[in-house]
């Protein structure tokens, strides 16, 4: 249930893919106590067995925080994790991508889903060449297309969260900026080529959360060091933001 | 300012097209009790012109009445109205359609847009033979569809209106039966084909707002008669739907 939840003061959250294998000594970063929530999601080779031994990897490992499925294979559902992060691309090159997918879920399973549990974020897709770009053929935006989709996301459509996921590549600081200050209600997520101190500072003090991925496979040594730096970094002030 | 309109307790609103003459009389129609609001939208033919034409016409006979304009082109906005309708096509048949003209509008006219006065409609286009439907090449439904769509319009993208466009056509009171039940919180609007007495009971017993659009042109004579008897109909019970 997401109203028990406390996501929009979450200013450091993990998402780990089911399709990697995660490193050794992963207890120490999932139990650091700069880590908000543990988030399960990916876009490649997702399946209910991958999932499946993530998440009881994860939940052996992790006691006091929240697991959230960010879900993207509706074969591949978790019923065991306390949330559910609904993905909706904006800039998503077809209708079907946008919303086709999820009216394909609802038609199936209906009866099955707890919209408690649930909880949309419009995505936005701002490296093109990264797989989930490939995946949803996402649209290359400029500056003024991020600035009016975070508008329409937050008062046309009601989206608690925007997530900028530059995923792979580091974004663009005063895009990221800019954003933080025109959106009035939606918490701003951001993802991508989060690799050292310097990076998690900048991006902390510009988005409400951040969200660190591939470093956690790629450069396992200095996540620590991300995370132990996180801990000193006074969080930017809540906004409150209910829905 | 839609806060202060009280639009969730519509019974019958009357839609009036920019594009079409009003008929002579038309005084003693837009000031009847049964009347709870007066649209101001079209598909074909806005012009800043017609549409000022238009709303000054209106705002002479209706004193009581709040006048609203459903946007459809940008470049006929009346500044004078007490609130817009900004139209959300769900099943367009392309992303310019679904969500890239209300980008176009945040880029050009960000300033100037108070969304206070602005209320998100999800359409569902259901008669592909209509002048909205070509215009947004509007993939046909199935009754799933449907059922799916309104769901997603209100649990995922949070539009406070569900809007069924028969547009001249008279909808299946079977599923607009189907749609009330299932909907939790969203409010249905019922355009379409309203015609006659019995049209006007079937259809006010099955939605919670109908609107009257082609017979205000087509048979203006049954038109007072239709608006009597909605005196006498008592509204469903009203549903709870903040924004």
């Amino acid at each position: 249930m997401w109203s028990t939840i406390n996501w929009s003061s979450w200013r450091t959250v993990l998402k780990l893919d089911p399709d990697k294998m995660l490193p050794v000594g992963f207890q120490q970063i999932v139990s650091h106590p700069a880590v908000d929530a543990i988030i399960i999601g990916g876009t490649q080779n997702i399946t209910p067995l991958n999932t499946g031994q993530l998440f009881t990897q994860v939940a052996e490992a992790v006691k006091n925080l929240p697991i959230i499925q960010e879900l993207s294979d509706l074969h591949a559902v978790l019923p065991g994790v306390d949330g559910y992060l609904l993905p909706v691309v904006l800039n998503a090159g077809s209708t079907d991508w946008l919303l086709g997918q999820h009216l394909e879920a609802v038609k199936k399973y209906r009866e099955l889903m707890d919209w408690s549990k649930i909880l949309p974020e419009a995505y936005l897709i701002l490296n093109p060449h990264c797989a989930a770009a490939k995946l949803t053929a996402a649209r290359q935006l400029s500056r003024e297309d991020v600035l009016a989709y975070v508008t329409l996301a937050e008062e046309m459509l009601g989206f608690p969260i925007v997530y900028l996921e530059y995923s792979g590549t580091y974004g663009n600081p005063e895009l990221v900026e800019t954003v933080g200050k025109i959106r009035k209600k939606a918490r701003i997520f951001y993802g991508g080529g989060i690799k050292s101190e310097k990076h998690v500072r900048e991006m902390t003090s510009l988005a409400d959360t951040i969200v660190l991925g591939n470093v956690l496979y790629d450069q396992f040594e200095e996540v620590k060091r991300i995370l132990d730096s996180m801990t000193g970094i006074k969080g930017k002030e809540k906004t409150a933001c209910k829905r």
